[in-house]
């Protein structure tokens, strides 16, 4: 049985699902920010992934990867599989800007987040909707 | 023409070639880390390599995670694509210990790298040769 993480659910807010991965929205308004996470049990290297999940991690992140750096107009998309502090694997996607405030540095441990309010988080989790519903987005 | 980017070719040591990836030891010995990057010119992003690219890409990054990770006994391995600074593809693949001197920080701009000596980096591309060319390191 796959349960997300507690400080990855208390971190973030659902967007839906995808084939494999669970789409979370990172609340921190410095950065459009979005965290798969594959529904696999006890996963947490991408290697430890049977080859077709793997296939299918890496389609569901560049889709995932393209649809921010376009929908955003990003400067450079950050995508990262750290896990040193949440185990459970999950994978960054993270919209830079070289206007943002952590720019040119990674932004983990390095600048504070900003939560969203609550307005602001459903807006943009509409937004995300919108756009990934066409690309099979289950809600 | 594919051509390394002049700073990766600078803060690296070439350990040879995959399929697709070139594969660089960081010359940072805090940790064992391996930089690929995809031989594809001007590719930036990973949804910018063809979706065979993507999957050898894939397929590479896993290797090489679980090559380290077993080899090293990782606590955790660190997975990047980042490019805030140098934007030609390249993907991190770093050895994290409960020990090490970053730990639990992501390592990029948290702690200043410490170059090998010579016959520290030849060791340990000597290892790496050994340990990858049974998987298909060309050199």
């Amino acid at each position: 049985m796959f349960a997300l993480d507690p400080q990855l659910a208390n971190d973030t807010i659902v967007i839906g699902d995808l084939e494999l991965s669970r789409v979370l929205l990172m609340n921190d308004k410095n950065y459009p920010w979005i965290i798969l996470v594959p529904r696999i049990e006890q996963a947490v290297e991408v290697f430890q992934l049977s080859e077709s999940q793997q296939r299918e991690l890496t389609a569901e992140s560049a889709l995932i990867a393209q649809v921010m750096y376009r929908h955003f107009s990003a400067d450079k998309m950050n995508v990262a599989a750290l896990g040193n502090v949440v185990a459970q694997l999950h994978v960054h996607h993270i919209v830079r800007f070289k206007s943002d405030l952590c720019w040119p540095k990674p932004v983990w441990g390095v600048c504070a987040p900003v939560q969203y309010t609550r307005g602001e988080s459903a807006a943009m989790v509409d937004t995300l909707r919108v756009l990934l519903t066409p690309m099979g987005l289950l809600l």
